[in-house]
Order: C-alpha cells, then sequence, then structure tokens
C-alpha cells in the first residue's frame, strides 16, 4: 500500500442485479426479484447488504448497479446512497456479460483504463466479512498482473446446484501480494450427485460464486477479440453514456454560472437522450451470453484465469431449502419463519420453513419438513425436498397463462 | 292414509342448527358454523339442502329451526321462506335436549298436544332422497304408537367417530305400517377401532345420527318426570313465546280493522317481550344436557325407544377427509377441490383436499393426500389422515389467545 491508499483505490465494484429467482415463487416475482427481498429477516435486503460489503471496500463512489429498467426505482429507493449515474439500467435482460461490460466500459472512460473491475452478485450471502475483503484484495492483486480473477468457494458439501472451478498450481511465487492466488485449471458445469462427491473427495474443487475481478482493459481487449460485435455495441452505449454526462457537467456549470444551487436545478437522470437513443439502437441485438462461457471459460483454457480460495460463508438462496439453512429455528422441532412468528401457529410439526407474508394466519398441523410460502395473491406448499423444483411449479403456472402471478 | 294426508300432516320437523364444526376450521368459525356452508360444492348450502329435505317430506309451515341468536340473520337470509315464528333463537348453547324441547314445547301449544315431532340435525349430507322419505314415514308410524323412534344408519366402515345403536327385536308385528321397525337394544359411545370392527361383524349395530321422531308428549311427560327443572323451564319459556303469538296475532286483527295491510305494518319479530323475559329468566340456569343422554338412552333401557333402518347415504362431514370423500375428483390423481377450481394448480401432487376460500392462487408441488384450506384471514395445512384433530389446532389456537379466528 502507497501513502493513504488501502490497496482499492483504483477498484470498481459492479453489482449485477437480475435474475428472478424463480426458484423462490411467490415470494420473489418478476416484478420483485429476490435481490430485493431480506430473506435472512435481518432487516437488510440482499442487495443491501451487498452494497454495504462493497461499499464498505471500495467506498460507496466505487459502487455501481447493472439492472432491468423495471427494477431501476426499487433499487435507488433501497440504496438510497447509490448516486444516478452508478445505476446502469438495461432495457430487456442481455445476461451477465453485457451487463458487466457495459458498467466497465463506462468506469474505463470516466476514470481511466488503468481500473480493476469486480463482479459480485445483488443476490448473495456472505458472513465472514473480514475474509470476504481479505479474498478480494488478493483478487485485486492477481488482477493487477493480468489474470481474470474469481474467488473460489469453499465447497461444504457435494452441491448439484452450482458450478464448480478446477484448481491448477500456486501463483504466489509471481504475485507475492497475493499468497493463496492458484490458476484455475478449467471451470466445470453442475455436476450429478456422483460427480459433485468425486470432486470433493478430490479437495481441488472449489464452487464458482461467479466473482470476477480483472482489470478493465483486460476483459475489454478479451471480448474486442472474441466477441467483436457486442464489445462494439458496449462501447457504442459507454459512448453514449459519457456524452450524457459531459451534458450533464456543463449543465452544472451554467447552473453555477447563473447563481444557481445545480444540486436543486440540475438532476442526472435527465440527462439521458444520448444513452437513450445508443441503447435503442445497440441494446436488442447484443447476444444473450454468460460471463462464464463468454470471457471465464475460454480464458482459462489459455491459463489467462487465477483463482483466490473464499473460505468465508457463503451461500446463493436459490431456493427455499437455502432460505431455512440461514434462518434460525423459531423453536425446538426446528421449523424456521421468515416474516412475523405472529402469523404462524404449528402444532406437531418439525423441520418446516414457513413464509408468513399474507398477513393471515399460518396454521399447520402434522407437516414436517413442508415449505409453507403465504403472500397476498398466491400460496405454494411444497417438500423441502423438492425445492429445487418450485422452477417446474412456475412454469406450469406460466403454462396456464397465469401471467399476473409470475 | 285417510283422505288428502300423506301420512305426515301431524308431523313437525325441528332443525336443531348449533355447534361451530371445529374440525373443519377455518372454514368453519364460532361466527359461521359449518351448516351454513355448501360444503359439497352443489349451490346449497347444508342447512338449505336440510330444510328442502324436510319440507319436502311435511311442507314449509311444518319445519322449525332452533339455532343460537347470533346466527338468526344468516338463517333467515339462507331460508327465505322459513317464517319468523318457526325460528327458536337461543340466547345461549342449552345442548340439544333445550333445544328440541323448547320447540317441540311451542309446537305442542300451536298445533295440539298428540302431534309427532322429528328432530334432524342442520349439518347432515343425505343422499337417497326418496328412502330416507320412507324411513322418516315409517319412524313417523312407530312415534304414534309411543316409541321415541331413531332412524338407524347402514354403517358402511368401522367408524370411530359415530356412537353406535344395537338393534334389538322387530316391532313389525305391532307397527303393520312400519314393517323396518325394531326395538333398540342399547346405545353404544364412540368405540374404539377394534370395538367398531366386532361392532360391523355382528350386523346388529347401526349409527346414532341423532334424528329422533317421537309423539311430543311422550317427549314432554319424560322430560317431566326425569328433568322436571328442564321441563318447567321449557313450558315457561313456550307458554311465554304463545303470548307473544297471541300478542302478534291481535295487532294483526287490529291493523286489519284499522284498514292498514297488516303484512306491512305488523312484523313477527317485533313481538317478542314475553320471550325475552322468559327467556332471561329461565334460560340461563337450564341443563346442558345431549338429547342421547337425557332422552334416548334412559328410556331405550325401558324399552321404549324404536329404530327404523336408514340405507340412505348420510354423513356428518365432521371433517376434512368427509367434505374429500362426498367431493368429486378435480382430476385423475384424485384432489377434490371446494371452491375456485381456477384458484387451484397442482403439480405432481395426489389426494389432497383443498379448499380455495381466500381469493388467491394455491399451487401444490409434490403434495400427497394432504388437506389445505385458505381463507381471507387463515390457512390450515395438514395431513388429511390428522383431518380430526383440526380440532386440537383450534384448541392450540384458543389457548395462544388468537379468539378472532376462532
Amino acid at each position: 500500500m502507497n501513502g493513504m491508499s488501502n490497496g482499492f483505490d483504483d477498484f470498481y465494484a459492479i453489482i449485477p442485479a437480475g435474475g428472478t429467482g424463480t426458484r423462490l415463487w411467490p415470494l420473489s416475482r418478476e416484478s420483485k426479484p429476490k435481490f430485493l427481498f431480506d430473506l435472512l429477516g435481518q432487516g437488510r435486503t440482499l442487495i443491501q447488504t451487498t452494497f454495504d460489503r462493497l461499499a464498505a471496500i471500495c467506498g460507496i463512489d466505487h459502487v455501481c448497479v447493472s439492472t432491468g429498467e423495471r427494477h431501476v426505482a426499487a433499487v435507488r429507493e433501497q440504496l438510497p446512497e447509490l448516486s444516478a449515474e452508478h445505476i446502469f439500467a438495461e432495457p430487456s435482460p442481455r445476461d451477465s456479460t453485457a451487463a458487466i461490460a457495459l458498467a466497465t466500459a463506462v468506469l474505463m472512460r470516466r476514470h481511466g483504463d488503468d481500473i480493476i473491475v469486480g463482479s459480485f452478485a445483488a443476490d448473495h450471502v456472505i458472513r465472514g466479512k473480514l475474509a470476504f475483503i481479505e479474498a478480494v484484495r488478493q483478487a485485486v492483486q492477481t488482477a493487477r498482473v493480468g489474470y481474470v480473477t474469481t474467488i473460489g468457494i469453499a465447497a461444504s458439501r457435494p452441491s448439484t446446484a452450482f458450478g464448480y472451478i478446477h484448481e491448477g498450481g500456486s501463483l504466489a511465487a509471481q504475485i507475492p501480494d497475493a499468497p493463496d492466488a492458484t490458476l484455475v485449471e478449467r471451470f466445470v458445469e453442475k455436476p450429478n450427485a456422483v460427480t459433485a462427491q468425486a470432486y470433493l473427495s478430490t479437495g481441488e474443487y472449489r464452487w464458482n460464486a461467479g466473482m470476477f475481478v480483472m482489470r478493465a482493459s483486460v476483459l475489454m481487449d478479451h471480448l474486442h477479440k472474441e466477441k467483436p460485435r457486442l464489445a462494439r455495441a458496449i462501447d457504442a452505449i459507454a459512448d453514449a453514456i459519457v456524452d450524457d454526462d459531459r451534458a450533464y457537467e456543463a449543465a452544472v456549470e451554467t447552473a453555477r454560472a447563473q447563481g444557481e444551487n445545480p444540486r436543486e436545478s440540475v438532476h442526472r437522470e435527465d440527462f439521458r437522450a444520448h444513452r437513450d437513443a445508443a441503447m435503442a439502437k445497440h441494446w436488442p441485438s447484443i447476444e444473450k451470453i454468460a460471463f462464464d462461457y463468454a470471457v471465464a471459460e475460454p480464458l482459462s483454457v489459455e491459463g489467462g484465469v487465477a483463482m483466490i480460495p473464499g473460505d468465508f460463508g457463503w451461500d446463493d438462496i436459490g431456493d427455499f431449502n437455502s432460505v431455512a439453512a440461514l434462518l434460525p429455528s423459531v423453536d425446538e422441532r426446528n421449523n424456521k419463519v421468515l416474516g412475523s412468528l405472529d402469523d404462524v401457529s404449528t402444532l406437531d410439526s418439525a423441520g418446516d420453513v414457513i413464509v408468513a407474508g399474507g398477513g393471515r394466519t399460518i396454521a399447520l398441523l402434522g407437516v414436517n419438513d413442508m415449505v409453507v410460502v403465504d403472500t397476498a395473491d398466491a400460496l405454494l406448499v411444497a417438500p423441502r425436498a423438492r425445492s429445487q423444483e418450485v422452477k417446474a411449479m412456475v412454469k406450469h403456472l406460466a403454462e396456464s397463462g397465469a401471467d399476473e402471478l409470475l
């Protein structure tokens, strides 16, 4: 570290906030995805805790959010500290490569080509805050050397819900400031149970939580080489956004010159003409491709991806079973409740996950290991063991035309 | 039969409409008991079908209802054909002996001491209407001879939810118009499963559905002998009610004499001063005792009770399992729905009983043989096999102070 720097001065965090969280239906919906919920009952939503965690590392001004246009209002309401220029609104979902690339391209134009960017999902839960900071610190150091650096989560069970990272040789000699860095041998898709167990027994596999830290220029150079159409579209939109930046700054100057208070008379969100035009022109044709496929996997084959082990408690709360694992029991029978305990009455029932979100009393008699999710307009009942299949239930509802419930 | 008589001219039907139906919570409540519900989804509530069934036998003017004061408005709304003088409102529950005796005592005063009365619960389901009429016909003939006559239901399974009637010798020789009449050997309480099975294998036991037909005078004489305090209190209230009758009739005469239309200016329900005073004085101290204990069992020991076999389909819909047995399946997986089918979506779920009464979508994934009852303010989930224990759930809620849900 040099001077007053904490080692993160050139680091910017991007929070792609997308994905409905279909397996958490009927709590999470297309119109209100899971990152907007306080799934741990701790008073802060998932995107709020994600923002808090990253702002603690690099400061509020170094955190931005990419999300769908329909969620911008909710994000701004939940994150009043986030200024307008740090929200990138997507007219339609174009998957994570476009989301991360657009934020990266704009940040480069604003802060220079040498910055480091990191992408962290809006809906993950991390408990070991200091261990997380240390992992990100080593990831930033490793990224400086040129690696796209992921944080590999300690696999605590043979999960079939996550992709895995196969660890390669140590990079400690090459990067003294990141003693835990290794190469990534390869990324592997969600395995079946037998394969997952085999991975675990080698001790060489970690979960891929989709966290990536890299030099902005490394990412954009790779995209220009491998996905040139996507990269050019992103550049055009980023250029338009900084054109809006300049128009805004000019308006601020003018207001000041006229003796006005620009905070009152000039609003950042009103300067979006260039961006809107560029979005309309380029966004719809952008390839929908996940960051893993477009960047991490191909670069790992070339030895361009590194990994820092993340041994903090982590979960992506994919389904109600995950929610249950993170909630404290409300009684000695291992029942878990999200919402008001006053709304729940259990008799001879154990191991249930109850979401009391409908304002009514939920009475369970002799119900074991079930998920009961009550909301104002929809109720779900399912065994905990079938939590992953809630996605199929939502598909079933979609097929029967219940669009208003999705 | 003589002249235009159908054999029921001197017969009056009493419908005691009491009992919350606790095992049908949260559908049925203290404030809206099960007899007010259309549990079969056929467009008529239980008390409506009971009324229809009895009115078809003895005419609308020969049917009366005894119910709690808080349910009078709902009963009148559901049975607009029922005139005000045919509703006996109870200030507080005093069990079936008082309910039947009061209606009987008033009917005797209005229609003479020789009438036959029959009591039929408001919340039973009977499918074989002609077989029911024939059973009641024979019961009336048997009652004329002086027997308190019950209708014994063919026991189709070794139920532990009903009391049983042990059949005695035939009375056919004594009562030619009631060829199926037998004496009742004795009444037995709800048995355990082994005993119930033993009863069934003898072929001599039938279910006690609490239907009793008897000469009004036989009932009142018995009560005056065995329960004199209760009988005197009932007589005093019945006297007061006929005093109100006379005050009403006098007012009608006066209105007519003054050229008014008494249907517009005189209302039966306004004439209740005598009744109210007598109720206030006598009702609270009346012994709470079931008709079976006060009348049927002691008289059966003296050989005073007869039985007509009832081989019509019958159920008392005590719990959600009973509801399920009477509802058609909505799919090939034996799911049963009470309420709007549009509100129910099942996936890989079988044998469920779903009550859609909350106006929201109920989604069941991998849920088998469960009861799910959704209402505006309370939701119940329980295995079908534990339907009888819903009563315990309600007790649990009562103990936790959720009085507004009972």
